[in-house]
């Protein structure tokens, strides 16, 4: 076995339109007013603001908007633009200073549970509409802790904020993650949300279905020929969902991240997100009701854990101890700032999920997340099965083993970091034997000599757009938790897993090996994944 | 529409052994000695002599061989051996005098056609065999012209030099092409030498047939899960095999070439090779028999043109007239040297062809071949049809036919230059519309650090070994005659052609559009193929 690394190789692009500024028709048309509640939380100065400029300065904004900022520091409009401005500086070296977005910006301080303060914003409004002739659009962002959401939804309501959705000015709300902590409360929320919006006016935001690459991945299924033949129980041997990060409990999350974890954190929204797009039906049509039914389809297929035993068979639960990195001492989980000193709180995920539908009964999806682990990449793996024939079995190298997995063919769509498209596969080695070698063809995004919009730029401009299709619908969120609910209530009646059980930067628990034990590939590794960031 | 180039990619490679030196199993055993006819032709000096030196430098060749030249030039061992020597280093700097291969070179003068010549180089080789301490394996190179294929046989066999199959030593004998110049010649060549030799002493070479992208044609089809399930009927929409030279007629050829033309110099030999290469069905094992009897197969479903008419709908010719290269006025095909200043030879050939079995029905297959074409390049292509349903239609680009064009697949093997194999496929290009554009990814055969043992090199090993794999059984010849033989003689009824009908460094005659007028997609142009050399 050997390795050869960058290869010569080329791509060549065409096709499509290739400009980085709008496509007309991509514009968001109606002048509207963007509401930020959680003004100067971190979401916003360092996402939102930034995604809203940069919509500006490529011209996607309607020609008259404001934005307003709300939060319970007292501050002037003035005050407010120059911390978003510096804020900006820190990110990105050009911002220019005398963009529109600057001069639209203005704050309004408030409580988020306090219905004055909404009648203060809802009169402040009105004078921006009449001083910037706008219709009374109203895009509110609740970039806030989840125990806000519905408090806030009820006092738009109060201060007659939310029009109803026959009228021809829309108010649309977007929602920030986490929709709910278990079904339970999800289903709460979603009654009291739905009790006061129109679905049609809900926008629950998971910041991956704005990714490039994410949305490519219905692109790439669907606008070729080729590959959906063989998305199938025919054809593939798993479907690896793999969401690996190398930071622990940085800041203050801990406090947050230990009454979560790893499967309510990432699972239950982004990787089931992954799984509906890799895995859904191709939809009739590609807009927003059609998109979400056959995600919907594709949850409904997915089988909730039946029992505790069930639970323990299908899923590994990890945690990371302390450990070392080049001299330093990397703390253990249960030593990070806010994190109980015995908690039980998993930052390590791995699970095997089964799909009930006529194309990939039988087909293992296994999905692992964690903390602290050796690389930072989110990839999807469709492992195909090996030739039904091994015709070339004769002329094998002396490790069989290593022959046989270099056959099968491997197709990965990369998430982060160098978003990009793998396709492996066999090709005869030069040389007198038929010796087949492993060969990768990389397709990078970057080979696009274009920016690509960040997610949340691309969601802002959907939701002022009325495109719900990389919105979660609550039927959805429903399905997604009643999965994940499955396996809580799983490991509450499971006697509590021997924490901690990984050290930092490596691959998670050895224990995740026995998900694909009946497989004739295990995982893929970290450290062939991504970029190694650490820890070799 | 826009293309960028030399984007960044990368191409790793793992899996098998990756030395230069020879797998011992694959090494040539038995000792032998080789013998050339033809020893001071072209071919012999440029291309099997350097083979035999490579082979002996990288291991191949057995412990005890000896190698004798024949041809009626009188000559020296020590002259012949100068000779060889001198015309390597033309072609390769770093020649080492001291290889073995020079030591074991011998000259034997003799007449092709003269019985006692062979009488002669039958006491040499027995002489050779008790200096050198050979057994009497025999490997006879018939490098010669074609009228000579059986006088040498007939003299082989009188002077005693042709064992029985069922002895232990064995003679074995290189055909060189072409094996015939239409159906009857062919079956009179095959009856004359099938009445000397038994099949599995016969070699027919097709030096394409050893060229490392030609042999990983199955390779990469059987040795993949993933690209045999597409090439069918269903998923195809046509496969495009193109050999296209530069190159007119240099030197000598063209007396030569206007006795046979493209159909009988290209297409009857290399390119139906190609063809059961790209269309047969997986053989039950990598070996001999299995392999032929596919490809015997395949060629059995190729449907040979039932009426001139036929012919006429399914055939295009032509012939370069003269044109210009950067000044220089470039000569027509009939100025040229032993070329008939009348001559209806075509330099070109484009036909669109019928397998008519369960996997390929109704899915045209178009082989074009010609001279002083656009670019030098030999590839198969297979286009892909579009996706059944065309989901991102409605964010089509404003050419409405270049969107189409973008969105099917093609997987490109290609033979020379840059051997190597690309896959498009449409990707959504970064922005806020889905915008597909089309992606290449390419992987080059130079990615293995790995030097390419050359077509020659690979086929005398295999004649010395005995697998006749790569070479072409005489049901092969008889069948690839049989479909070429319905083009000849439909031509001959049919008037002739308006001859010179295409430029110099074009893509051939425009009439070839007509082939694929009822397909989605028409010929790959030249210009966007392998490297552009001239006349752009």
């Amino acid at each position: 076995m050997e390795s050869h690394d960058g290869m010569h190789a080329s791509v060549r692009i065409s096709g499509g339109q290739g400009s980085g500024k709008a496509d007309n028709s991509f514009r968001a048309k109606d002048p509207l007013t963007v509401v930020i509640f959680g003004a100067s939380g971190d979401l916003s100065k360092r996402k939102l603001i930034p995604a809203l400029y940069h919509l500006e300065q490529t011209g996607y904004l309607p020609e008259r908007y404001a934005v307003v900022g709300f939060s319970r520091t007292e501050m002037t409009d003035e005050a407010y633009r120059e911390r978003m401005l510096d804020e900006m500086r820190q990110d990105f070296a050009d911002v220019d200073a005398g963009s529109p977005l600057f001069g639209a910006l203005h704050y309004q301080p408030g409580n988020n549970t306090d219905v004055e303060s909404f009648h203060r914003l809802k009169a402040r409004l009105d004078a921006l509409d009449a001083e910037r002739d706008l219709p009374g659009n109203r895009l509110f962002y609740l970039s806030v802790a989840p125990e806000f959401f519905t408090p806030i939804i009820h006092n738009l309501n109060a201060a007659g904020l939310i029009r109803n959705p026959e009228e021809p000015q829309w108010s649309h709300v977007i929602i920030e993650k986490p929709f709910g902590h278990d079904l339970r409360s999800a289903r709460e929320m979603n009654e009291e949300v739905t009790g006061i919006l129109d679905e049609s006016q809900i926008y629950r935001i998971d910041h991956y279905l704005g990714k490039e690459t994410v949305q490519n991945i219905l692109s790439f299924r669907f606008g070729n020929a080729i590959f959906e033949p063989l998305f199938n129980q025919k054809y593939v041997e798993n479907v690896q969902i793999t969401v690996a990060e190398t930071l622990g409990m940085e800041g203050r999350r801990g406090a947050f991240y230990d009454n979560a974890g790893a499967l309510r954190d990432i699972v239950q929204n982004h990787m089931l997100q992954l799984l509906c797009l890799i895995a859904m039906e191709p939809p009739a049509a590609v807009e927003p009701v059609s998109i979400r039914d056959e995600k919907v389809k594709l949850l409904r297929a997915l089988v909730p854990y039946g029992s505790p035993e069930e639970v323990r068979e299908s899923t590994v639960r990890g945690q990371y101890g302390f450990g070392e990195l080049r001299g330093d001492v990397v703390k253990g989980y249960r030593q990070e700032d806010g994190v109980d000193a015995m908690s039980t709180t998993e930052t390590y995920v791995a699970l095997r999920a089964k799909i009930d539908n006529w194309r990939w009964a039988g087909i293992p999806f296994v999905l692992r997340t964690g903390k602290r682990l050796r690389n930072r990449v989110s990839e999807i793996a469709v492992q195909f099965r090996h030739p039904p024939l091994r015709l070339f079995r004769q002329q094998a190298v002396p490790d069989g083993h290593a022959m046989a997995a270099a056959s099968a063919n491997v197709l990965i769509l990369r998430i982060q970091p160098q978003e990009g498209i793998s396709l492996s596969f066999a090709c005869k080695r030069p040389g007198m034997q038929i010796n087949l070698a492993k060969v990768n063809m990389d397709f990078m995004y970057e080979a696009f000599e274009q920016r690509s919009p960040e997610a949340y730029e691309r969601l802002l401009l959907d939701a002022m757009r009325g495109d719900a299709s990389l919105f979660t619908r609550s039927d959805e969120v429903d399905y997604a938790w009643r999965f994940t609910d499955s396996i809580l209530s799983g490991w509450q009646e499971l006697p509590a897993p021997r924490f901690p059980n990984y050290y930092p930067f490596t691959d998670g628990p050895d224990e995740a090996d026995r998900l694909l034990l009946d497989s004739s590939t295990g995982w893929r590794q970290l450290s062939q994944m991504g970029i190694a960031e650490v820890g070799r």
